[in-house]
């Protein structure tokens, strides 16, 4: 295994754009990145899609050689891979797994996912697919109420309010109104948060992820060859992809996600760091209590202190550990194969030191985290400064 | 990169099951694999499954970990890869790239798809996805009108018969009536073939491959511990996955596929062979016209000469170099996520002599071509005894 470097990355800006198709959204994020790294489309050796649902979003399949041909990208390897909303990051993970194994030098990642054009009951619908249809789905159980269930088990076990989880919702749109790649760049109040219209008892729409449009991607290659690139080479320094029984009834304990304790062990070790050593993150918050349960599997607090630890403002843009300094798929947006590359480009551009207004004080070293479905993928990485 | 070996198949039959669900099929599948290598699913470092449209045709997502749960593998990298008809051969590609590399010894491939619970033409729409929506789409072309004008161009440029297209399906429905495992185990001569029903000029109904429901697995290892494990080792001598623009019209000469002349050079090149050293192959006839011209993209016989091989019975099971001895596509069935790695399983069980009826005579050297969309994804293997 060589060490890896990231020397490229490219987004397009978070939103609902009506007058976008998926295709146009995978090529922008995937040309700005090539023109970050200072490569031309003929150089990449490997091309990996993150991509969850375009075939019941937008009805085109086989996507990975649709965009690739549309860079200009022909005749290597282009494969979609899909693990729900880790989509994006488990495409990173095997991409990353062929570089550092020595298979090709110079590989494009790209995540992508049109989510607008479909109704919201139908994005629902088609987002329930990431779980077990057949059992929770035909229960009844949207995402929304899988993560209130598993909201209301914390609050009884470890007697985290909503007030907190509220806070989550008011720091990460704080932040993503100084993300221009934001979706929702809106300041809200605690108050707001707390009012917000109910979704499941006792989620607000607050306390939920955006559904979006986007794209982003990154340029890897061996640590060695990052001189020879013009985008400022940060290091993969960790990284793991892990999994889990599937639907939370086959779970020992639905308060924390075994997937990401054991992604986050196994990334921690490769990177020859601990929990702690980790300045800033980009956590999964598909709801606000994700986070915190987030916060509390990757050990930065002890289990069931992740309420305490966002209402005392260790996670805010200023405070000790920064959490979502983008704005977070709450509020920087969730499309869905996107966000987990986003997730990347954003650790990146923050230890590159080139994030502005939402720039981090500390960022040596921060850390990426994405689950897919109710926790049944995880893949965590930690990146550093070379 | 070190040696790989296959050392456990697992295959469920093919066919229409409305009984069966898609998980319960790719967990026998794997099952049987896991049984054949002799191996624990708690020895399974990582989990590669190739599905084309789950979410599609059975509204569940997310397939991979549903799946592995299943068969009792968590803890691991789980991930579907998604490259239209070609999703099993690419996951297969990847997988071996994981052994080959270092970064697993034991990993298992599952295909799966599950695709008779819909109705034809919603069949005919998913499919549709993995060929240009937008515009070939747009425009009417089905697969079946898409490889019928490459027919026509073949029969144009080229001389080939719609009589040696025929030849084609007689010959795989033949060998499929030798195959436990195959779909439709029915002979038919070459004038039902000829008078089928037309489904796009000069295709009949006996020109097209079969929607079908079935899974497929098999269980990669380092060559150099193949001798624990159960299951008699075959070895992945060569292979390479590559891709193309994506719609025809993009493409300079549609009567031959750019990313299987390349697969094929690069996989002939890995394995340190030549078109001629191959013995029998599994190709992917989606369509009659496709092995043809498959013949000729992997240097069988020269361009345009695909059809009087057909013709002359080189291809037969008891000819030179007998093609789709498994009944291919065409009569085992096509369930699309399954079909690139049951290409793997069948070549494999050829090379140890285990086929049965259907055994072909020389069988140290097989190649399985698996190819996406209309060639805008193909993979490339060459197995060879050990």
């Amino acid at each position: 295994m060589r060490p890896v470097a990231i020397v490229g990355i490219g987004r397009t800006k978070f939103g609902a754009f009506p007058d976008r198709d998926l295709r146009s959204l995978g090529i922008e994020a995937s040309q700005k990145c090539l023109e970050d790294a200072g490569v031309k489309p003929e150089q990449v050796e490997a091309f990996y899609l993150g991509n969850f649902a375009g075939p019941s979003f937008v009805g085109q399949n086989h996507l990975a050689p649709y965009i690739a041909g549309g860079v200009g990208i022909t005749g290597v390897p282009t494969t979609r891979f899909e693990a729900a909303c880790a989509s994006g990051g488990s495409s990173f993970f095997h991409a990353f797994s062929g570089v550092a194994a020595g298979l090709y030098d110079v590989v494009l990642v790209t995540g992508v996912e049109k989510m607008t054009s479909q109704p919201t009951p139908k994005v629902a619908e088609i987002l329930a697919g990431a779980g077990d249809v057949s059992g929770e789905g035909k229960a009844g159980a949207t995402f929304a109420a899988l993560f209130a269930m598993i909201a209301r088990r914390h609050m009884h076990q470890y007697g985290t309010t909503h007030e907190q989880m509220a806070m989550v919702a008011v720091k990460n749109h704080s932040n993503a109104a100084k993300n221009p790649y934001a979706h929702m760049r809106k300041v809200i109040t605690l108050e707001q948060a707390l009012a917000g219209k109910l979704i499941a008892e006792p989620l607000t729409i607050y306390d939920c992820s955006l559904i979006s449009d986007g794209a982003a991607s990154v340029l890897l290659v061996p640590l060695e060859r990052a001189s020879e690139f013009a985008g400022k080479p940060v290091r993969v320094a960790g990284i793991a992809q892990t999994s889990d029984f599937f639907s939370l009834d086959q779970r020992e304990d639905i308060t924390s996600f075994a997937a990401v304790t054991n992604a986050a062990e196994k990334a921690y070790k490769a990177a020859g760091v601990t929990a702690k050593d980790i300045q800033f993150a980009e956590l999964h918050d598909c709801f606000t209590i994700a986070e915190i349960m987030a916060t509390e599997d990757l050990g930065f607090v002890k289990k069931g202190e992740g309420g305490p630890y966002v209402q005392q403002g260790c996670t805010l843009l200023g405070g000790p550990r920064p959490v979502n300094p983008s704005g977070g798929l709450k509020a920087k947006g969730h499309p869905v194969g996107a966000t987990g590359v986003a997730q990347i480009c954003e650790v990146t551009e923050q230890i590159r030191g080139a994030a502005g207004e939402r720039q981090v004080r500390n960022h040596d070293i921060g850390l990426a985290q994405n689950i897919g479905g109710s926790g049944a993928t995880a893949v965590v990485t930690v990146l550093c400064a070379v």
